[in-house]
């Protein structure tokens, strides 16, 4: 067997979710069924995280064992690309080490939300990838982001009734910033994170709203983050609006793009936080050993 | 009886086109669904011009004759957009002269037509909106629509089959020039036209890419204008990269934006159209005479 790594991009609208559900098209069965259909057998596919119902991402990440010769002689992106929904693109190809884990050896990831900030703008185009909202706060909502960032219990702005992993709640947010949109009319917070809770993205960016709508002040983002209590009354973003960009892995070089004046267009990460994570001379497969691009 | 004019913006992939046809969902006939739920009988609505299967719109006009009170009380704007589907939006509702017709008194239209450029970036949630190209040589593309601009006999640039109305095929292409996208990946090609042939956009954007690819030279474009027949080989752009973006009528005062230097990034408009078709000081109905907005 030898593994291969995936970068993924999709259109999370007409799935429900990444993970399998009996009967329901999630993303991991539709790239599962179409690994099956090269192959001749199951092979289970581990994604980096499981996104929601309606999410997106364009850096999705996934490693998946393939028999030999077939992992090394398929022109794996081409062919996948053939099989699959046209909602589902494999970006990218590479043979890793076996023991690498797409989910495990995931150092940070990057998830960006787009809000539609001006409803005298209509484009039925981006209604599945934006969140339209009245006008807000900027300057409230950057305060409230500044303290949301660092290393903290994040168990006000996890799903309820999601079940704990071993991990626990606690989680550093290195970095909570907003940027312009692809359009006049839409604007970007991206949540730059060691891992995330269920939901914890969409309740982060539900949290900012409030605030950006005067529904909740700055002061109080830091009682509910204190409080550790998922009952606090905020609202939770929809779905459609997030997007799983990035996925961090020990030695990737390229650090997420920061606005140059943190302070005039959101909060900076967290310095401690980023040395901790990204060892920058730390790779486990460096290129020469063995991460070559195939497809 | 008022008549109101509407300006609709909507996402065609989920459309069969504009104009009603039986058993299958078009924008028209959704949008008299809305209307006849609101007024309680069927008012025919009218369109500046019928989009193909798949095309879509930020700026199609209509018109559509309502019986008073209703026409001047109901909220109409928001009042349609609580009834219609989320593919379909209306942006703006006036009241206009009972003379104003949607089709008939349409100027000019400008469409927008997005290629995406880079197969080195993949997103499919932009899979709905733009047609994907190898690369191209940009100023053999220049070269040709420079040609294509003007008053011509487009008869080439026709859908084969297609019935011909009263004008002929005989339309003047103002400007035919290429902006930047929303993305990096994306490149718009704008058509301003005093009218367009059925597939015509498609068909110039088909032309052109052809040309970008080297499979024909800005001089093959002269001739086959020249020829006046469909049949030249060139493909038809398809449909997902269209949107109808905006219809003039007489009398409004903003003019397509348009490149600093024509030379650099595509041809100019032709003067004397413009002059024959914006006036400028000839609108019909300002907005003291009736075209309050509702809504």
């Amino acid at each position: 067997m030898t593994r291969i790594k995936l970068l993924l991009a999709y259109d999370g609208t007409d799935f429900a979710g990444w993970q399998h559900q009996g009967g329901v098209r999630t993303v991991q069965s539709v790239l599962e069924a179409a690994i099956t259909k090269v192959v001749g057998a199951r092979m289970p596919v581990q994604g980096a995280g499981r996104t929601d119902s309606g999410v997106h991402a364009l850096g999705q990440c996934a490693h998946v064992d393939i028999p030999e010769p077939l992992a090394s002689r398929v022109p794996w992106r081409v062919a996948l690309n053939c099989l699959l929904p046209a909602d589902v693109r494999v970006v990218e190809v590479a043979i890793c080490p076996p023991r690498f884990h797409a989910q495990f050896n995931a150092v940070s990831k990057i998830y960006a939300y787009t809000l539609w900030t001006d409803r005298s703008h209509v484009n039925p185009m981006r209604r599945r990838f934006v969140w339209d909202v009245p006008p807000l706060d900027w300057a409230a909502m950057d305060e409230a982001a500044a303290i949301l960032v660092g290393r903290h219990d994040f168990n006000s702005f996890r799903n309820l009734g999601s079940p704990l992993g071993s991990r626990g709640t606690v989680r550093t947010l290195m970095g909570l910033w907003r940027a312009p949109g692809p359009s006049p009319s839409e604007t970007i917070w991206r949540a730059w994170g060691d891992g995330f809770l269920k939901q914890m993205v969409r309740n982060l960016v539900g949290c900012l709203v409030a605030v950006g709508k005067g529904k909740a002040k700055p002061a109080d983002v830091r009682l509910i983050l204190e409080r550790c209590d998922r009952n606090h009354g905020l609202p939770t973003a929809p779905a459609r609006g997030l997007c799983m960009e990035r996925v961090f892995y020990p030695g990737d070089a390229d650090m997420p793009e920061r606005p140059a004046d943190p302070e005039q267009v959101g909060p900076a990460r967290e310095g401690a936080a980023h040395d901790e994570h990204f060892p920058g001379d730390g790779c486990p497969w460096p290129d020469p050993d063995g991460c070559g691009h195939l497809g």
